[in-house]
Protein backbone atom coordinates (compact mmCIF):
# COMPACT_ATOMS: atom_id res chain seq x y z
CA UNK A 1 0.00 0.00 0.00
CA UNK A 2 0.97 3.49 -0.77
CA UNK A 3 2.76 5.29 2.13
CA UNK A 4 1.35 8.33 3.47
CA UNK A 5 4.10 10.75 1.36
CA UNK A 6 2.83 9.44 -1.70
CA UNK A 7 6.14 8.59 -2.26
CA UNK A 8 6.16 4.59 -2.99
CA UNK A 9 6.13 3.19 -6.31
CA UNK A 10 4.83 -0.43 -5.35
CA UNK A 11 2.32 -1.97 -7.24
CA UNK A 12 -1.16 -0.64 -7.54
CA UNK A 13 -2.92 -1.85 -4.39
CA UNK A 14 -6.90 -2.90 -4.07
CA UNK A 15 -8.63 -1.46 -1.05
CA UNK A 16 -8.80 -4.81 1.62
CA UNK A 17 -11.75 -6.57 2.71
CA UNK A 18 -13.91 -4.26 4.90
CA UNK A 19 -12.92 -1.24 3.04
CA UNK A 20 -13.80 1.27 0.32
CA UNK A 21 -11.33 3.10 -1.50
CA UNK A 22 -12.63 6.69 -1.70
CA UNK A 23 -11.62 9.86 -3.90
CA UNK A 24 -11.05 13.27 -2.17
CA UNK A 25 -11.06 16.47 -3.36
CA UNK A 26 -9.36 18.76 -2.19
CA UNK A 27 -8.91 22.65 -1.72
CA UNK A 28 -6.41 24.61 -0.29
CA UNK A 29 -4.62 27.89 0.98
CA UNK A 30 -0.97 26.99 0.65
CA UNK A 31 -0.61 30.66 2.30
CA UNK A 32 -0.80 28.64 6.18
CA UNK A 33 1.10 25.87 5.50
CA UNK A 34 4.94 24.32 5.25
CA UNK A 35 3.68 22.59 1.79
CA UNK A 36 1.16 19.68 1.02
CA UNK A 37 2.84 16.27 2.05
CA UNK A 38 3.26 15.20 5.39
CA UNK A 39 6.89 15.76 7.11
CA UNK A 40 7.89 15.31 10.87
CA UNK A 41 7.08 18.54 13.31
CA UNK A 42 6.34 21.28 10.28
CA UNK A 43 2.12 22.14 10.04
CA UNK A 44 1.77 20.98 6.18
CA UNK A 45 -2.22 20.26 4.41
CA UNK A 46 -2.17 16.56 4.35
CA UNK A 47 -0.11 16.51 7.73
CA UNK A 48 -3.02 18.10 8.59
CA UNK A 49 -5.57 16.14 7.66
CA UNK A 50 -4.27 13.13 8.85
CA UNK A 51 -4.38 13.94 12.03
CA UNK A 52 -8.07 14.92 11.48
CA UNK A 53 -9.03 11.73 9.75
CA UNK A 54 -7.23 9.42 12.68
CA UNK A 55 -10.76 8.71 14.15
CA UNK A 56 -12.04 7.22 11.00
CA UNK A 57 -9.52 4.79 9.99
CA UNK A 58 -6.58 3.44 12.43
CA UNK A 59 -3.77 3.89 9.57
CA UNK A 60 -4.83 5.73 6.63
CA UNK A 61 -2.52 6.18 3.85
CA UNK A 62 -3.26 9.07 1.85
CA UNK A 63 -1.97 9.38 -1.74
CA UNK A 64 -2.04 12.75 -3.62
CA UNK A 65 -2.06 13.06 -7.26
CA UNK A 66 0.99 14.32 -7.05
CA UNK A 67 3.00 17.20 -4.60
CA UNK A 68 2.62 20.65 -4.31
CA UNK A 69 5.94 22.70 -2.61
CA UNK A 70 5.56 25.63 0.70
CA UNK A 71 3.35 28.52 -1.14
CA UNK A 72 1.49 26.90 -4.10
CA UNK A 73 -2.57 26.14 -3.76
CA UNK A 74 -4.68 23.87 -4.64
CA UNK A 75 -8.41 23.77 -6.05
CA UNK A 76 -8.63 20.28 -7.27
CA UNK A 77 -5.76 18.19 -5.52
CA UNK A 78 -6.98 14.60 -5.01
CA UNK A 79 -6.03 11.77 -2.96
CA UNK A 80 -7.40 8.67 -2.45
CA UNK A 81 -7.42 6.35 0.40
CA UNK A 82 -9.47 3.36 2.33
CA UNK A 83 -12.08 3.90 4.43
CA UNK A 84 -13.79 1.22 6.20
CA UNK A 85 -17.17 0.05 4.49
CA UNK A 86 -19.42 1.43 6.96
CA UNK A 87 -17.80 5.14 7.33
CA UNK A 88 -20.58 8.08 6.29
CA UNK A 89 -18.54 9.82 3.57
CA UNK A 90 -21.50 12.46 3.96
CA UNK A 91 -20.35 12.96 7.45
CA UNK A 92 -16.50 12.75 7.06
CA UNK A 93 -16.84 15.48 4.72
CA UNK A 94 -18.80 17.64 7.55
CA UNK A 95 -16.32 16.76 10.13
CA UNK A 96 -12.98 17.28 8.56
CA UNK A 97 -14.27 21.42 7.00
CA UNK A 98 -15.21 22.03 10.16
CA UNK A 99 -11.97 21.31 11.58
CA UNK A 100 -9.33 22.60 9.10
CA UNK A 101 -11.72 25.25 7.47
CA UNK A 102 -11.49 27.82 5.93
CA UNK A 103 -8.11 27.06 4.71
CA UNK A 104 -8.66 23.73 3.78
CA UNK A 105 -12.22 22.52 2.10
CA UNK A 106 -12.84 19.18 1.36
CA UNK A 107 -14.82 19.65 -2.11
CA UNK A 108 -16.38 16.11 -2.52
CA UNK A 109 -15.51 12.68 -1.18
CA UNK A 110 -16.76 9.77 -2.60
CA UNK A 111 -16.35 6.20 -2.91
CA UNK A 112 -13.84 5.20 -5.85
CA UNK A 113 -13.17 1.69 -8.00
CA UNK A 114 -11.06 -0.88 -5.74
CA UNK A 115 -7.99 -0.06 -7.39
CA UNK A 116 -8.56 3.64 -8.13
CA UNK A 117 -4.77 5.25 -7.24
CA UNK A 118 -4.87 9.17 -7.22
CA UNK A 119 -1.28 9.51 -8.67
CA UNK A 120 -1.09 6.44 -10.94
CA UNK A 121 -4.63 6.78 -12.99
CA UNK A 122 -4.11 10.32 -13.25
CA UNK A 123 -4.32 11.11 -16.92
CA UNK A 124 -3.46 14.83 -16.80
CA UNK A 125 -2.75 18.04 -14.61
CA UNK A 126 -4.11 21.59 -15.65
CA UNK A 127 -2.23 24.50 -13.11
CA UNK A 128 -2.91 27.94 -12.93
CA UNK A 129 -0.70 31.01 -12.33
CA UNK A 130 -2.17 34.44 -11.96
CA UNK A 131 0.10 37.50 -12.08
CA UNK A 132 -1.26 41.06 -11.17
CA UNK A 133 0.52 43.48 -13.41
CA UNK A 134 0.15 47.04 -12.21
CA UNK A 135 1.78 49.68 -10.91
CA UNK A 136 0.97 49.14 -6.56
CA UNK A 137 0.33 46.01 -5.30
CA UNK A 138 -2.84 44.79 -4.35
CA UNK A 139 -3.79 43.70 -0.96
CA UNK A 140 -6.41 41.43 -1.64
CA UNK A 141 -4.27 38.96 -4.03
CA UNK A 142 -0.92 39.47 -2.51
CA UNK A 143 -1.14 35.84 -0.92
CA UNK A 144 -2.34 33.89 -4.50
CA UNK A 145 -1.17 36.37 -7.66
CA UNK A 146 2.37 37.50 -8.40
CA UNK A 147 2.49 41.15 -8.07
CA UNK A 148 4.59 42.53 -11.53
CA UNK A 149 5.03 45.99 -11.66
CA UNK A 150 6.76 46.42 -14.94
CA UNK A 151 4.51 46.32 -18.04
CA UNK A 152 4.04 43.05 -19.62
CA UNK A 153 3.32 42.26 -23.15
CA UNK A 154 0.72 39.72 -23.38
CA UNK A 155 1.09 38.61 -27.37
CA UNK A 156 4.93 38.44 -26.93
CA UNK A 157 4.12 35.99 -23.62
CA UNK A 158 1.64 33.44 -25.63
CA UNK A 159 3.98 33.48 -28.24
CA UNK A 160 6.80 32.69 -26.00
CA UNK A 161 4.11 30.07 -23.90
CA UNK A 162 3.27 28.18 -27.77
CA UNK A 163 7.00 26.80 -28.13
CA UNK A 164 6.23 24.63 -25.05
CA UNK A 165 3.53 22.76 -26.85
CA UNK A 166 4.10 18.90 -27.55
CA UNK A 167 6.62 17.33 -25.85
CA UNK A 168 10.18 18.00 -25.09
CA UNK A 169 13.02 17.53 -23.18
CA UNK A 170 12.39 19.93 -20.20
CA UNK A 171 15.93 20.10 -17.97
CA UNK A 172 16.35 23.66 -18.27
CA UNK A 173 13.25 24.27 -16.74
CA UNK A 174 12.94 21.78 -14.33
CA UNK A 175 14.83 20.47 -10.77
CA UNK A 176 16.40 17.50 -11.33
CA UNK A 177 15.52 15.17 -8.55
CA UNK A 178 18.71 13.79 -6.38
CA UNK A 179 20.13 10.33 -7.91
CA UNK A 180 22.73 8.17 -6.59
CA UNK A 181 25.82 8.33 -8.66
CA UNK A 182 25.68 5.88 -11.19
CA UNK A 183 21.71 5.40 -11.47
CA UNK A 184 20.59 5.98 -14.35
CA UNK A 185 19.09 9.59 -15.06
CA UNK A 186 15.12 10.04 -14.61
CA UNK A 187 13.97 11.00 -17.77
CA UNK A 188 12.62 14.78 -17.64
CA UNK A 189 10.78 14.69 -20.85
CA UNK A 190 7.45 15.83 -20.59
CA UNK A 191 3.89 16.73 -22.91
CA UNK A 192 2.37 19.75 -22.91
CA UNK A 193 -1.43 20.11 -23.98
CA UNK A 194 -2.40 24.01 -23.83
CA UNK A 195 -0.66 26.48 -22.89
CA UNK A 196 -2.40 30.26 -22.31
CA UNK A 197 -2.24 33.64 -20.94
CA UNK A 198 -5.33 35.42 -21.08
CA UNK A 199 -6.00 38.56 -19.41
CA UNK A 200 -9.39 37.54 -17.11
CA UNK A 201 -9.93 41.37 -15.51
CA UNK A 202 -8.33 44.78 -15.78
CA UNK A 203 -4.46 44.00 -15.42
CA UNK A 204 -5.15 40.60 -14.38
CA UNK A 205 -3.33 37.87 -16.28
CA UNK A 206 -4.21 34.16 -15.93
CA UNK A 207 -1.80 31.41 -17.38
CA UNK A 208 -3.33 28.38 -17.98
CA UNK A 209 -1.11 25.17 -18.67
CA UNK A 210 -2.11 21.30 -18.77
CA UNK A 211 -0.34 18.38 -19.72
CA UNK A 212 0.16 14.60 -19.00
CA UNK A 213 2.52 15.35 -15.74
CA UNK A 214 4.74 17.68 -14.65
CA UNK A 215 8.17 17.71 -13.15
CA UNK A 216 9.32 19.80 -10.16
CA UNK A 217 9.53 23.36 -10.28
CA UNK A 218 8.57 23.12 -14.26
CA UNK A 219 5.14 25.39 -14.13
CA UNK A 220 7.33 28.43 -11.89
CA UNK A 221 10.35 28.22 -13.82
CA UNK A 222 8.09 28.05 -17.04
CA UNK A 223 6.48 31.03 -15.87
CA UNK A 224 9.42 33.06 -14.53
CA UNK A 225 10.76 32.50 -17.98
CA UNK A 226 7.31 34.01 -20.09
CA UNK A 227 7.44 36.59 -17.79
CA UNK A 228 10.75 37.38 -18.84
CA UNK A 229 9.64 37.75 -21.98
CA UNK A 230 6.92 39.51 -21.31
CA UNK A 231 9.13 42.36 -19.90
CA UNK A 232 11.31 42.69 -22.55
CA UNK A 233 14.09 40.34 -21.25
CA UNK A 234 14.04 37.90 -23.75
CA UNK A 235 12.46 36.70 -26.80
CA UNK A 236 9.83 34.29 -27.48
CA UNK A 237 12.47 32.57 -29.59
CA UNK A 238 14.85 31.96 -26.57
CA UNK A 239 12.17 29.10 -25.33
CA UNK A 240 13.02 26.14 -28.17
CA UNK A 241 16.98 27.54 -27.55
CA UNK A 242 16.70 27.00 -23.96
CA UNK A 243 14.95 23.69 -23.69
CA UNK A 244 17.15 22.62 -26.66
CA UNK A 245 20.32 23.65 -24.44
CA UNK A 246 18.86 21.15 -21.69
CA UNK A 247 20.69 23.17 -19.02
CA UNK A 248 18.77 25.16 -16.14
CA UNK A 249 21.17 27.93 -16.02
CA UNK A 250 19.71 29.28 -19.50
CA UNK A 251 16.80 29.58 -17.86
CA UNK A 252 15.37 32.65 -16.02
CA UNK A 253 14.35 32.84 -12.38
CA UNK A 254 11.91 30.77 -10.89
CA UNK A 255 8.15 32.69 -10.44
CA UNK A 256 7.02 32.43 -6.56
CA UNK A 257 4.86 30.20 -5.20
CA UNK A 258 1.84 31.63 -4.08
CA UNK A 259 0.46 33.12 -7.91
CA UNK A 260 0.16 28.39 -8.59
CA UNK A 261 -2.95 26.90 -8.16
CA UNK A 262 -2.99 23.23 -9.15
CA UNK A 263 -6.51 23.45 -10.31
CA UNK A 264 -7.63 19.99 -11.92
CA UNK A 265 -6.58 16.46 -12.50
CA UNK A 266 -8.01 14.09 -15.05
CA UNK A 267 -8.60 10.89 -14.59
CA UNK B 1 -7.49 70.97 12.92
CA UNK B 2 -9.24 67.37 12.81
CA UNK B 3 -7.44 65.60 15.16
CA UNK B 4 -6.16 61.95 14.20
CA UNK B 5 -8.99 59.55 14.71
CA UNK B 6 -11.23 61.99 12.48
CA UNK B 7 -13.80 62.88 14.94
CA UNK B 8 -13.50 66.73 15.81
CA UNK B 9 -16.04 68.47 13.89
CA UNK B 10 -14.57 71.95 14.24
CA UNK B 11 -14.49 74.26 10.97
CA UNK B 12 -12.74 72.87 8.08
CA UNK B 13 -9.36 73.57 8.14
CA UNK B 14 -6.47 75.17 5.46
CA UNK B 15 -3.44 73.92 4.90
CA UNK B 16 -1.12 76.28 7.50
CA UNK B 17 2.18 78.33 5.45
CA UNK B 18 4.72 75.58 4.49
CA UNK B 19 2.50 72.94 3.95
CA UNK B 20 0.23 71.11 1.60
CA UNK B 21 -3.25 69.22 1.64
CA UNK B 22 -2.95 66.06 0.09
CA UNK B 23 -5.39 63.26 -1.16
CA UNK B 24 -4.60 59.51 -0.02
CA UNK B 25 -6.72 57.14 -1.97
CA UNK B 26 -5.70 53.63 0.73
CA UNK B 27 -6.52 50.17 -0.01
CA UNK B 28 -6.38 47.60 3.28
CA UNK B 29 -6.87 44.11 4.35
CA UNK B 30 -8.67 44.38 7.39
CA UNK B 31 -8.23 40.83 8.24
CA UNK B 32 -4.83 41.30 9.56
CA UNK B 33 -5.88 44.42 11.73
CA UNK B 34 -8.23 45.57 14.51
CA UNK B 35 -10.08 48.22 12.40
CA UNK B 36 -9.12 51.26 10.81
CA UNK B 37 -9.00 53.76 13.18
CA UNK B 38 -6.05 54.78 16.02
CA UNK B 39 -6.51 53.21 19.00
CA UNK B 40 -4.23 52.91 22.12
CA UNK B 41 -2.34 49.37 21.71
CA UNK B 42 -4.08 48.32 19.07
CA UNK B 43 -2.88 47.42 15.44
CA UNK B 44 -4.96 49.76 13.08
CA UNK B 45 -4.55 50.63 9.43
CA UNK B 46 -4.50 54.19 10.65
CA UNK B 47 -2.20 53.53 13.66
CA UNK B 48 0.40 52.00 11.80
CA UNK B 49 -0.02 54.73 8.63
CA UNK B 50 0.40 57.23 11.42
CA UNK B 51 3.99 55.44 12.64
CA UNK B 52 5.11 54.75 8.91
CA UNK B 53 4.46 58.71 8.16
CA UNK B 54 6.12 60.39 11.19
CA UNK B 55 9.17 60.95 9.91
CA UNK B 56 7.86 62.54 6.77
CA UNK B 57 5.87 65.96 8.69
CA UNK B 58 6.30 66.35 12.47
CA UNK B 59 2.17 65.82 13.82
CA UNK B 60 0.19 64.60 10.77
CA UNK B 61 -3.25 64.58 11.41
CA UNK B 62 -4.68 62.53 9.28
CA UNK B 63 -8.72 62.62 8.41
CA UNK B 64 -10.34 59.99 7.45
CA UNK B 65 -14.09 59.70 4.71
CA UNK B 66 -15.22 57.59 7.55
CA UNK B 67 -14.63 54.61 9.86
CA UNK B 68 -14.60 51.43 8.94
CA UNK B 69 -14.84 48.39 11.76
CA UNK B 70 -12.29 45.51 12.96
CA UNK B 71 -13.04 42.75 9.87
CA UNK B 72 -14.00 45.46 6.92
CA UNK B 73 -12.22 46.06 4.37
CA UNK B 74 -11.41 48.96 2.13
CA UNK B 75 -10.08 49.29 -1.97
CA UNK B 76 -11.22 53.16 -1.85
CA UNK B 77 -10.90 54.58 1.50
CA UNK B 78 -9.49 58.16 1.40
CA UNK B 79 -7.39 60.46 3.80
CA UNK B 80 -6.43 63.80 3.67
CA UNK B 81 -3.29 65.46 5.93
CA UNK B 82 -0.61 68.01 5.26
CA UNK B 83 2.96 67.35 4.43
CA UNK B 84 5.60 70.17 4.03
CA UNK B 85 5.68 71.76 0.83
CA UNK B 86 8.97 70.08 -0.20
CA UNK B 87 7.59 66.72 0.35
CA UNK B 88 7.99 63.89 -2.53
CA UNK B 89 4.83 62.42 -2.91
CA UNK B 90 5.89 59.64 -5.41
CA UNK B 91 8.77 58.81 -2.70
CA UNK B 92 6.28 58.95 0.43
CA UNK B 93 3.95 56.29 -1.61
CA UNK B 94 6.89 54.18 -2.57
CA UNK B 95 8.23 54.29 1.31
CA UNK B 96 4.75 53.14 2.46
CA UNK B 97 3.93 50.64 0.25
CA UNK B 98 7.54 49.09 0.81
CA UNK B 99 6.99 49.17 4.60
CA UNK B 100 3.24 48.38 5.17
CA UNK B 101 2.62 46.46 1.48
CA UNK B 102 1.33 43.80 1.33
CA UNK B 103 -1.94 44.29 3.90
CA UNK B 104 -2.03 48.06 3.44
CA UNK B 105 -1.51 50.24 -0.34
CA UNK B 106 -1.60 53.09 -1.21
CA UNK B 107 -3.59 53.37 -4.45
CA UNK B 108 -2.61 57.12 -4.80
CA UNK B 109 -0.90 60.38 -3.26
CA UNK B 110 -1.82 63.51 -4.95
CA UNK B 111 -1.62 67.35 -3.54
CA UNK B 112 -5.43 68.63 -3.42
CA UNK B 113 -7.07 72.05 -3.22
CA UNK B 114 -5.66 73.58 0.58
CA UNK B 115 -9.52 72.83 1.91
CA UNK B 116 -9.69 69.81 1.02
CA UNK B 117 -11.17 67.23 3.93
CA UNK B 118 -11.63 63.79 3.24
CA UNK B 119 -14.73 63.64 5.34
CA UNK B 120 -16.90 66.65 5.30
CA UNK B 121 -16.02 66.84 1.21
CA UNK B 122 -17.89 63.80 0.83
CA UNK B 123 -20.61 63.31 -1.01
CA UNK B 124 -21.29 59.60 -1.47
CA UNK B 125 -20.10 56.86 -0.30
CA UNK B 126 -20.15 53.08 -2.13
CA UNK B 127 -19.40 50.00 -0.28
CA UNK B 128 -19.45 46.19 -1.85
CA UNK B 129 -20.41 43.02 -0.17
CA UNK B 130 -19.69 39.81 -1.15
CA UNK B 131 -21.28 36.24 -0.11
CA UNK B 132 -20.53 32.66 -1.47
CA UNK B 133 -23.27 30.90 -2.07
CA UNK B 134 -21.71 27.46 -2.47
CA UNK B 135 -22.17 24.11 0.00
CA UNK B 136 -18.90 23.71 0.78
CA UNK B 137 -16.42 26.92 1.76
CA UNK B 138 -13.67 28.26 -0.42
CA UNK B 139 -10.21 28.93 1.00
CA UNK B 140 -9.75 31.14 -1.57
CA UNK B 141 -12.43 34.18 -0.48
CA UNK B 142 -12.43 32.95 3.36
CA UNK B 143 -11.18 36.52 4.05
CA UNK B 144 -13.19 38.32 1.53
CA UNK B 145 -16.62 36.98 1.52
CA UNK B 146 -19.41 35.66 3.84
CA UNK B 147 -19.95 31.80 3.33
CA UNK B 148 -24.41 30.99 3.00
CA UNK B 149 -24.27 27.16 2.75
CA UNK B 150 -28.28 27.75 2.32
CA UNK B 151 -29.75 28.36 -1.13
CA UNK B 152 -30.23 31.76 -1.38
CA UNK B 153 -33.03 33.43 -3.92
CA UNK B 154 -31.20 36.44 -5.44
CA UNK B 155 -34.40 37.66 -6.91
CA UNK B 156 -36.13 37.67 -3.88
CA UNK B 157 -33.41 40.17 -2.43
CA UNK B 158 -33.54 42.47 -5.00
CA UNK B 159 -36.79 42.93 -4.41
CA UNK B 160 -36.05 43.76 -0.65
CA UNK B 161 -33.04 45.85 -1.93
CA UNK B 162 -35.38 47.61 -3.78
CA UNK B 163 -37.39 48.81 -0.37
CA UNK B 164 -34.30 50.64 0.70
CA UNK B 165 -33.81 52.91 -2.26
CA UNK B 166 -34.80 56.67 -1.15
CA UNK B 167 -34.45 58.77 1.90
CA UNK B 168 -35.92 56.70 5.38
CA UNK B 169 -35.02 56.90 9.29
CA UNK B 170 -32.57 54.05 9.54
CA UNK B 171 -33.25 53.78 13.43
CA UNK B 172 -33.73 49.65 12.96
CA UNK B 173 -30.91 48.85 10.81
CA UNK B 174 -28.29 51.09 12.75
CA UNK B 175 -26.40 51.06 15.92
CA UNK B 176 -27.55 54.25 17.44
CA UNK B 177 -24.01 56.67 18.70
CA UNK B 178 -24.07 56.36 22.69
CA UNK B 179 -25.49 60.05 23.90
CA UNK B 180 -25.80 62.01 27.46
CA UNK B 181 -29.04 61.93 28.49
CA UNK B 182 -31.26 64.93 28.06
CA UNK B 183 -29.41 65.66 24.43
CA UNK B 184 -31.38 65.64 20.99
CA UNK B 185 -30.90 62.36 19.63
CA UNK B 186 -28.90 62.33 16.38
CA UNK B 187 -31.11 61.49 13.08
CA UNK B 188 -30.61 57.98 11.61
CA UNK B 189 -32.45 59.41 8.49
CA UNK B 190 -30.23 58.48 5.36
CA UNK B 191 -30.65 58.21 1.47
CA UNK B 192 -29.50 55.43 -0.53
CA UNK B 193 -28.88 56.17 -4.40
CA UNK B 194 -28.75 52.45 -5.55
CA UNK B 195 -28.92 48.54 -4.06
CA UNK B 196 -27.81 45.94 -6.45
CA UNK B 197 -27.26 42.34 -6.14
CA UNK B 198 -25.03 40.46 -8.94
CA UNK B 199 -23.90 37.44 -9.55
CA UNK B 200 -20.62 38.24 -10.88
CA UNK B 201 -19.33 34.70 -11.29
CA UNK B 202 -20.51 31.03 -9.92
CA UNK B 203 -22.45 31.51 -7.21
CA UNK B 204 -20.75 34.35 -6.10
CA UNK B 205 -23.23 37.17 -5.06
CA UNK B 206 -21.44 40.90 -5.74
CA UNK B 207 -24.32 43.60 -3.54
CA UNK B 208 -23.02 47.15 -4.07
CA UNK B 209 -25.34 50.06 -2.30
CA UNK B 210 -24.48 53.25 -2.61
CA UNK B 211 -25.48 56.48 -0.71
CA UNK B 212 -24.77 59.83 0.73
CA UNK B 213 -23.63 58.54 3.90
CA UNK B 214 -24.36 55.45 5.89
CA UNK B 215 -24.92 55.37 9.67
CA UNK B 216 -22.72 53.15 12.30
CA UNK B 217 -23.36 49.24 10.91
CA UNK B 218 -26.21 50.06 8.58
CA UNK B 219 -24.57 47.80 5.59
CA UNK B 220 -23.83 45.21 7.73
CA UNK B 221 -27.16 44.94 9.12
CA UNK B 222 -28.71 45.74 5.36
CA UNK B 223 -27.19 42.79 4.08
CA UNK B 224 -27.58 40.54 7.14
CA UNK B 225 -31.79 41.50 6.29
CA UNK B 226 -31.45 40.93 2.37
CA UNK B 227 -29.56 37.26 3.31
CA UNK B 228 -32.50 36.50 5.64
CA UNK B 229 -34.95 37.52 2.75
CA UNK B 230 -32.72 35.08 0.15
CA UNK B 231 -33.25 31.93 2.69
CA UNK B 232 -36.93 32.30 2.78
CA UNK B 233 -36.88 33.43 6.35
CA UNK B 234 -38.29 36.97 5.65
CA UNK B 235 -40.05 38.33 3.05
CA UNK B 236 -39.39 41.16 0.72
CA UNK B 237 -42.43 43.31 1.96
CA UNK B 238 -41.29 43.03 5.61
CA UNK B 239 -38.37 45.58 4.68
CA UNK B 240 -40.82 48.39 4.61
CA UNK B 241 -42.62 47.39 8.10
CA UNK B 242 -39.20 46.98 9.69
CA UNK B 243 -38.05 50.52 8.66
CA UNK B 244 -41.19 51.70 9.61
CA UNK B 245 -40.96 50.07 13.39
CA UNK B 246 -37.81 52.29 14.17
CA UNK B 247 -36.49 49.83 16.24
CA UNK B 248 -33.39 47.47 15.70
CA UNK B 249 -35.14 44.44 17.62
CA UNK B 250 -37.18 44.27 14.47
CA UNK B 251 -33.80 43.82 12.02
CA UNK B 252 -31.89 40.44 11.27
CA UNK B 253 -28.32 39.66 13.19
CA UNK B 254 -25.75 41.93 11.20
CA UNK B 255 -23.97 40.61 8.25
CA UNK B 256 -20.25 39.32 9.52
CA UNK B 257 -17.40 42.24 8.76
CA UNK B 258 -15.45 40.43 6.44
CA UNK B 259 -17.70 40.45 3.58
CA UNK B 260 -17.78 43.58 3.51
CA UNK B 261 -15.35 46.29 1.42
CA UNK B 262 -15.49 50.61 1.75
CA UNK B 263 -15.53 50.41 -2.20
CA UNK B 264 -15.30 53.89 -3.21
CA UNK B 265 -15.55 57.73 -1.96
CA UNK B 266 -17.20 60.33 -4.39
CA UNK B 267 -16.13 64.27 -3.97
Amino acid sequence: MSSANGASKGAVSRAPEGYKRVKMVLAYNGADFRGLAPQPEVRTVVGQLGLVLQPFGDTIDLVMSGRTDAGVHGWGQVLSFDLPNAADLVKIQKSVNSRMGPEVVVRSLEEATPTFHARYDATGRHYRYRVLNTAVANPFTSTVAWHVPQPLDTDRMNEGAQAFHGQHDFSSFCRRPKQDPGEVPVTLTRSIRATQWTEVADHELLFEIAGSAFCHQMVRSIVGFLVAIGRGKRNPDDVTTVLEARDRKYAEPLAPPHGLTLWHVDY
